[in-house]
């Protein structure tokens, strides 16, 4: 058991160097005003992300979404936004909306195109099996992204 | 002035008949589950949305938007979804983020179009000069949208 539980929290060292983790890392590490992670690991700040099914079953639905927890969907959907631009060079804007009840929309979006459309559910349990898996996730939604931006780019010009 | 105030309360029925007034008033019916609405007439329904200069000015800008003001907005935005859907036939949804300042986004959409985007500001104070100015305003987002999404179809369908 012990094994097990080492070899799911070693990360390889490549995967925290994928764009969309060092673009996740960094929008984290901007908004930190007092320096709270100054000397946190890129994986300590990537952890709260991970939260396994165990975990997500002792979460309530019941009432608002954490507040923290808002942060980190909105930290998540911001670092796809950022990677869109850098690759393709058009402004992305973030809205998340959220009802009392955990449930809502994530929605990036660039000029009129839409280029994440993600229905939320039972938000107050976001969160990954992994961080391989946050990182995965990241990364497909980013790049299906930056493929419709790229093939509609005069949709997010208007 | 008694004459004044006549004058401004008086709206022609063809406003009442044009089409974003009729899918605004029916609207605001369906979501009438006890029906309190029965037996008030279209004016007296579309009344709260007219908020002089003067009103909003005594209200208060701090602190969350009033539920009553939220569901206004709401239905503002859906009712120009719903005369959009009646027009091009595409399904549309409307998502309002508003953060407790009262600032935020109202954004209209299909598939992957944003068919009308605004941002918010003060949405305490959400209301119009007239029904008059309601009612043209509605009517100008609405045919922007319907011009939008049928220019660009093929994104609506994505």
């Amino acid at each position: 058991m012990s094994t097990a539980k080492t070899t799911r929290q070693a990360i390889s060292p490549e995967l925290l160097e994928s764009p969309f983790a060092k673009a996740l890392v960094q929008h984290i590490r901007a908004n930190d005003p007092y320096g709270t992670y100054r000397n946190w690991t890129d994986e300590l700040l990537l952890k709260p992300f991970v939260v396994s099914k165990a975990q997500k079953r002792e979460i309530s639905v019941e009432g608002d979404v954490d507040p923290l927890t808002k942060g980190r969907i909105m930290a998540f959907y911001r670092a796809i936004a950022a990677r869109i631009e850098q690759q393709t060079g058009q402004l992305s804007q973030v809205v998340i909306d959220l009802s009392h009840e955990g449930f809502g929309w994530a929605l990036v979006f660039s000029g009129r195109l839409l280029i994440v459309v993600r229905t939320l559910r039972d938000a107050q349990r976001f969160g990954f099996d992994s961080l391989e898996k946050l990182i995965a996730e990241g990364e497909t939604l980013t790049n299906a992204g930056i493929e419709l931006a790229t093939r509609h780019a005069e949709i997010c010009k208007l």
